[in-house]
Parts: C-alpha cells; structure tokens; sequence
C-alpha cells in the first residue's frame, strides 16, 4: 500500500523534474513581466490618465489568464508523464519561446488601442501568437500520447479524448483572427472569452479519479 | 516510524508541487521587478538625488514586505494541503495576478510623492490592489477549509480560527483606503504598518505542534 | 527492486537539488528576458514597423534557442551527477554569467541590424558570448568527468566521449566569429544553424538505456 | 543503511523547500535583472562604445559574484538545517530584501564611472548593500546556530566557527566603504577582490565529510 503510493514519485523521471522547473520559470517569468508593459500617459488628471490606460489592465488580464491556462493544462500534462523524450523535451522548448514572446504583442495591442491607431496589425500578431501557443501545447499532448509518455489509464478511469477538445479553442481563435482584420477590438474580446472558457472550463484534471485516490 | 515521518511527502500531489513552483516563481519575480520601479532624477548633487529618491526606497520596502507576507501566508496555507483541486488552482491564479500586478501601482506611488504630484488616485489604487490579495489570499484559505483539502488536524492541536485574524488587516486596508482620499501620505504609512505586522505577528505556523515534531 | 530505482534519488545530493534550482532559474529568466529586447520603431505603418522588426524576432529565437540547447545540455549534465563539489558550484556560477549576459549583445546585434548599423562589433561580441558558454560548459563536464562526479555507467552502456562532439560546435562558432568580421549577418545565420544543429542532434540522453529503464 | 541515507530527505520540513524555492528565485532573478544595467551610449564608434561601456562589464561581474557567493553560502546554509521557524523565515526575507535591491546601486555605479560623475556617493551606497547582504547573512546563521536548527554535528566533523571567517569580509567592505568616500574606483576594486575571495575561499562546504558520505 505504502509502496504503491510512493510509486508515481518513483517512476517520474529527472528530466520530467527539470522540465518541469525550467517550464514554470518561463511560464511564472512572462505572465509577471507583462506587468512591465502597463504604463499611464499624459496629458489628464491622475484619475484621467489612470482610467485612460484601462486598454493596458485588460491586456494585461487576458494576456495573464491565457498564460495561467496554458500553465494550468502543461502542469496537467506532465503530471501524467512517466517520462521525457528528447522530442519532447523540443517541443516543450517551442512552447516556451511562443510564451515567453507573449508579453510583446500584449504591450503592441494595449499601446495601440490607447492611442487609436492602427490596432490590425497588432492584433492579429497577438492573435497569431494565441494559436500558435495552442496548437504547439496540442502537439506535445499528441506526442507524448503517440509515444506512449503518459501512465497508463487505470481501471474505471475514462481515458479523454483531447482533440475533440481542441476544436472549440482552435475554432475561437481562428475566427477571432478573421474578424481582428476587420474589427480588432472583438477581436481582444474573444481572446478574453477563450481564456476565460479554458480557465473555467478546459483546465480539468485528465486523471480525476487517481488524483484523488493518490492523495487521501 | 519511518514510514509516519515520510507520510507528508507521500500524500501530497504533485499538483501540489506544480502550484508551489508556479507561485514561488510569480513571489519573487514581482518582488524582484520592484527594483525596476527605482530611479533617481536630476536636478541636485548625486547624495541630494539619491536622499530625494527616498519615495522609492519606501515604496520598494513596503510593497517588498507585502508581497513577503503574501508568501509566507501562501508558503503555510499550501504546507497544509493533502491535494489540490481545478477551483483552487484558479483562484490561486487570480491571487498570482493581483501580486503580479503590484509593481505597477508601487511604481506610480513612488513617482507621485517624488514628484509631488496627484498621489491620491494612485495611492487609492495601490490600497486597492493590497485589499484585492488580502481578500483573494482569504478566499484561498477559505475554499481549503470548505473543501476539506488540508490535513486534519491532530489531536492536540487547536484549530485556528482563520477568519477573526482576518478582521484588522482588512480593517486597516479599508481604512488605510478612505485616509488615502484626503492624506495620501498617512494611508501609505498604514501600509508599511500591515505590513510590518503580517510579517511580525500573522506569519506564525499553522499547525506548530506538528510542525516542530514532524521535523526534529 | 523498489530500492534500487529509488537509488537514483537517494544518491542525489540537496547540493545538486538547489545547483539545479538556481540555474534553472537563471536559464529561464535570461531567455524569458530576451523578450524586452524586441521593439518596433517608426516610420512606416503599423504593418511595416511589425514587418521591418525581423531583426528582433530573429535574434530572439537565435537566443531562446541558444539558451534553451545550453539548458538542455545541463539538465543532461546534472542528471548523471551523483554530488556536486564546491569547484563544480563555480564552474557553474561562470556558465550562468555568461548565459545571463546574453540578453545584452542580442540587443545590440537586433539593433544594429534593425538600422542597418555598425554590425561587425556586435555580432563579434555576440558570438564571443556564445563561444564563452559552450567552453564553459564543456568544463563543466570535463570536470565532473574527471572528478568521477558522474554516475558510473552501467553494464551495456555506452560512454560517449564527449570531447569529439565538441568540434563541429566549437568550430562552427569560431568560423562564425572570423567570418562575422567581413560579414556579420553570414555569422548570424550560422549561430542560427549552430543552435538548431545543437538542439537537433547534440541534446541527446546522457544514458539513454538506463533513463528508460529506470521510468518505465 | 538505506534509511539512514534517506534521513536528511525525510527530516527535511516543507518550508525549508519552499523557503529554499523563494529564495533561489530572488537570487536568480537578481543576479540575472543586472544585464538590464549594460548600455552602451553615443558618440564614438561601435568598438569604441563597446569598449567605453566597461564600467557596466565590470559592475555585472562584481554584482553576480556577490550574488553568487551569497547565494552558495546560502544554499550551503539551508542545506545543513532540519527546519525552519517564523523568525528564521523573517531574517531569510531581510536578506532577500537587499539582494533584491542590488541592481539598483549596481546601474548607479557604472553610470557615474562611465559618465565621469560623482561616484563616490553610489558607490558608498553600493558598499552599504553589500555590507547589509553580509551581515544579514551572518545573522540567519546566527540565528539558525543559536535554534539549533542545523543538523547536528556528526562524530568526526569539525565545527565550523562562522564569526571566525567573517571578520575579513567584514573588515574588507568597512575599509572599502570608507576608502570609497575618497577613492570610489579603489572601493570598486576591493569589492571585486571580496567578491573573488568569497567564491574562491569562503564557499567550502560546511560539513564535507558528511556530504561526501551520503552522496557516493
């Protein structure tokens, strides 16, 4: 009994540890550097100038929230791997440079939409860099399902099928994308609703029922 | 007897861990951007420049002690729980994202006595952020006890009554917030003083008892 | 059995623990850092400024990659390690200096493009910096190698003789670095193919054998 | 046998990891937020602004090897304690608080060395830090000794004195503090030698022989 417990400690590989620590440093690192992207401008009254910067609080929020759910679903992914791959290790690093990269669309969209100018461009470069979070968090999930990384469903557990998941998130930002060409500020705001709706909704734990017997 | 001595290690998850990581790492990345918040400004000789800075100093010790205290109440509520849950694991984030967010306001403080210009609004919106972890930081603990996610108590050990500590720190924001309206300057100082008291007398360890004979 | 796949763990000293921590930190920082670099700059339209910035996202991604194979290669490194000593810790401090150097000649290397600058300094100090974290971090090895820092290998492992995989990098750079003198953005692109060749084909497992048999 | 080596895993308390995390945060993001410092600046050409720029080369070696020797005498610390206590965690947050700040000084430093200007006042600020990192150090370990919150000392092993070693680093910011209110570039000199002797002589393992043991 005691053994059986100890035995997801046992079997998580090193590599799984570091990987795991160099990930929630890029992770934790670019979700507070966007703090940095948040300033106030002339010319108003303090409360003028605060108010006016609302565009930089809401970037800064949604920005923060994908981030926060991306992180929620990679810590819900290794925590079912038995071990790492050197591919994995790769596309794990591909993640990281499209996070990390995050915190620069988010200051182009917020400084746009304060000063009304051209939002477009920014947008859908920030929109570009949504999916492509997405789609490479998705590839390490297929391959780390392809190559058999993940602990073997038990018994009574229901092995979920991810990428009819998927096709809500990749369908938002997708059709985000378009309408951004044409109408930037709807744009922002789906982004917002899809963070919202994988923070509410997709970031549930893959294996509910182990989780909870392990940890009694 | 050896096998007591490891339980704690054994029953706590690896979203545990995960959570932990990802937290410690938004802590101390804020409270280490503070120091970005830090600048001198002609006009005057180097040693009047670096006296007149003394807005910053403050400002970067007081928001370096609340985001201390923070952790240290995060450090001792995470030690108590036996796992986590998806709604814990969100309304952590949304305590990272306050705390992620208050170099911002700490840095418009400082400029604003600095320059003696408009720092009500600024300090309001400071005191608000402080209100929004304290609150937040509550509903954490307060979610755990509902949900039952922390260790039972053992025989012998008083269980504390979480929300009656709760009332001054609260009550000092609160009030720290409406002096803040007309004295800008004394509400900031009500903010070193919570400070300098979570750090002082809230931060003591939840199950002392336990703790001591756990690690000896 | 049990015991002897926790040896792994057991044998692994709290040095190493906190060595990993540290670094791992600098590692994710340097490379999340590298983001504040990347700016847009008038004139032009929006889509020109975004278009004309390549400079910037190249250099970025030369880096993270970069830094992401340098952190690969030490993942590998202290996963072998069975303890650490003190002239290791500093071997180590001297690879983290120059990793977090790094940020600093992107800048300059993305600038100087960006304007079509004064290239040929930059780009030499840039590929210095790169050449400085690969020696240093093949002392790290040779090191632990000759101080038996590392888990001896096992029956049916191969050791890699590390020392010959050294010379296509270390060349490589060092054609890039005389080249760079003439042709700065001919050296660039090669730093490019160095990093994907490293992450491509050098950031295998150390003990590919024993890592499968000890996680499955 | 087995158990016994597993001890200072199993007596290790969580706030000591956590604790330990926080502080390897701060430590790193500290040491690696110096490279914001570097800039070069106009006129001249690029060699010559790279080589002008040697004050900022300079500073981030001092500073990252003070952060460095802090940082392993610190890892060294925590390692050899078996739990933490309220206050121990307080004086840890003290000690983070200045290490934190460094950057700050550090940029002031090597602005006024490279500009010309009156250094003698930051570098006198920048000796105070140092000098703060320091004693705050002694006192966490003070302070641990006198709680008796190491492991105690095994057959065999030396104690260490720990106020024995301190008096020259001490004694070595005390002169250079006050030779810095004469001679600024002097005081910068000694804090390099300081800095080199704490990496090189200071940072030994506190109990070799016990390391050794349990890491073979």
């Amino acid at each position: 009994m005691a053994s059986s417990e100890e035995m997801p400690r046992v079997r998580r590989s090193l590599s799984t540890t570091r990987m795991e620590a160099f990930s929630d440093g890029v992770f934790s690192i670019a979700a507070t550097l966007l703090v940095l992207d948040i300033a106030i401008h002339p010319p108003g009254t303090a409360l003028e100038q605060v108010l006016h910067a609302w565009p930089f609080y809401f970037a800064y929020v949604v920005s923060f929230l994908t981030i926060g759910a991306a992180w929620l679903g990679h810590s819900q992914l290794t925590e079912g791997l038995t071990r790492t791959d050197p591919l994995l290790l790769r596309i794990n690093l591909l993640v990281l440079l499209v996070v990390a990269f995050l915190p620069f669309p988010t200051k182009l969209v917020a400084d746009a939409i304060h000063s009304n100018a051209s939002e477009r461009v920014f947008v859908t470069m920030y929109g570009l860099a949504l999916l492509a979070i997405r789609i490479l968090s998705f590839a390490l999930d297929a391959y780390a399902r392809r190559e058999h990384l993940y602990s073997p469903p038990e018994a009574g557990e229901e092995q979920q099928d991810e990428p009819r998941e998927v096709l809500p998130v990749l369908g938002g930002y997708l059709v985000a994308i378009l309408i951004g060409l044409v109408l930037p500020r709807v744009a922002i705001a789906i982004y917002f609703g899809v963070a919202l709706y994988m923070i509410l909704f997709r970031a549930l734990p893959r294996h509910p029922l182990r989780a909870h017997r392990s940890r009694r």
